[in-house]
């Protein structure tokens, strides 16, 4: 892996149309750091969302510097949650490691950290028990996460995957659970995939934004049929069902001008060099996204 | 295919446990007509809900006989719907067949007809609108099942459905078009593997059952993990992750007293022979179904 230092002069010219538009680390999980960061800013694109995984191999701090040193910003850090466990001492190590990834967010200043609450236990399968663990956590940890000057985004999973990863499966749902917490650092982020289905999602999103909840919009297709892997099922945004415009149009009108960011979990675009892939994500978000954004 | 009259004298003594029972055709898909009748009759399982299909192989007056012969009652006919389309020709086509299937249900004696609504169309990717051509082609065909002395139940499919099967997502968008159409033959079924991880499955339930729009309910369980064909993955209740004491209760508390019918598409099971099948199915409904019911 190339270790040396990203320039911020290489950022092409593009009239800072992509400042907006954040890659996500795992859209390119077989991309060293490095080439990550340098496709990134070659393109122009303002920022990157990166994942612990990240700092796990190279450490906070130079993570930080590389970043800083290519003149890109943090949109968010995945992920906090896992936070359904009924068992005391499994819940207090969650809490506690919730705790090190806010303090992560803060230290390598990114805005928010993307929680991924957990699933349902099967020995139990009370889901709506499992919802109550996961409001009584995050109710814990938003007043320590407002403390450090970030917040926590709660990200509503696609109901496909409410039995093993997240109880948490609509943004009304994520609201209240939000809310509940009593904090202003508690709030959603709505990720297309998981959201694009739900006949309540103009009036969720605007929910969202009137609460001053909305911290974050990340933007895939839904491709048919499912991997194997259905999480491994997000498109490029013009591969498969969902309507960008109209999604992009609801975010817009509900007031959020933050960063947008690609996450795709996909087989095929992980075999694709990092260039090419940041040159199709470049191209989709300014047919499909940006002019509604 | 034997075609000997299934007798109700072979009903077993099961002291009317089963009365409540409805085992769905599809679930014994491979096993042929006259088998799955015998293997209902024979447990004192007290109706099967049926196919069009079923009509199609051995006409409906035959259909209703045999089914009649076997002291059995038809639950529901599967079924209506796919009204999404936007030309013309194909909506009217659609309404025309749902009419035909309407009338079918009536002349069964089957007191509902599923209505599975169909998806997005690929070309303009806008569910907004397909789902307002169902609201209004649900609105369309009410008045004549009302007419009928029969009712439609919108069954809302799991949102992993919603770009090629149904746009029709959860129990209370169910509800907003029943309540559109302006009829009381418009309704909802619930199905556990549908609408399970609905974070508002209490309040939905409760609010089909106020406005008399409860028509059915089906149960199966969400297995992981998912099949390569994701209808595939409804299994036998106990298998999952579905909570089903709960969910039958609130089903019980909502006043719902009608049909419980099992619903499983899962090669495993159709590779059973009809009568084990049958078997698991009241053992796993005297378990986790009935003593809640």
């Amino acid at each position: 892996m190339s270790t040396q230092t990203v320039s911020a002069q290489s950022t092409s010219a593009q009239s800072g149309s992509l400042e907006r538009l954040a890659l996500n680390r795992w859209t390119f999980r077989t991309t060293p750091l490095q080439e990550f960061l340098e496709a990134t800013v070659s393109r122009g694109i303002g920022s990157v969302g990166l994942w612990r995984q990240d700092i796990e191999e190279v450490g906070l701090e130079a993570l930080r510097r590389r970043v800083d040193d290519a003149g890109l910003r943090v949109s968010s850090l995945c992920r906090g949650g896992f936070l359904t466990a009924s068992a005391e001492a499994d819940r207090a190590a969650a809490l506690d490691d919730n705790r090190r990834a806010i303090d992560e967010t803060a230290g390598l200043g990114a805005p928010t950290l993307v929680m991924v609450v957990g699933g349902v236990d099967r020995a139990d399968k009370d889901i709506v028990g499992a919802r109550a663990r996961v409001t009584e956590a995050v109710a814990q940890l938003a007043p320590y996460a407002e403390e450090r000057g970030v917040t926590l985004c709660l990200e509503p999973l696609h109901p496909m995957f409410a039995a093993d990863r997240a109880v948490l499966s609509t943004l009304d749902q994520a609201l209240d659970m939000a809310e509940a917490a009593g904090s202003p650092a508690a709030g959603v982020v709505v990720d297309t995939y998981h959201v694009w289905w739900d006949p309540y999602l103009e009036r969720a999103i605007q929910r969202a934004a009137d609460s001053g909840r909305l911290f974050g919009y990340q933007v895939c297709d839904w491709n048919l049929p499912l991997a194997a892997e259905p999480l491994h099922s997000r498109g490029y945004m013009g591969d498969g069902f969902i309507d960008f415009p109209s999604i992009t149009r609801m975010i817009k009108d509900a007031g959020y001008t933050g960063d947008i960011e690609v996450e795709i979990f996909n087989e095929d675009v992980w075999a694709t060099p990092a260039e090419e892939s940041a040159r199709i994500i470049a191209e989709r978000y300014e047919q499909l996204v940006l002019p509604y954004a």
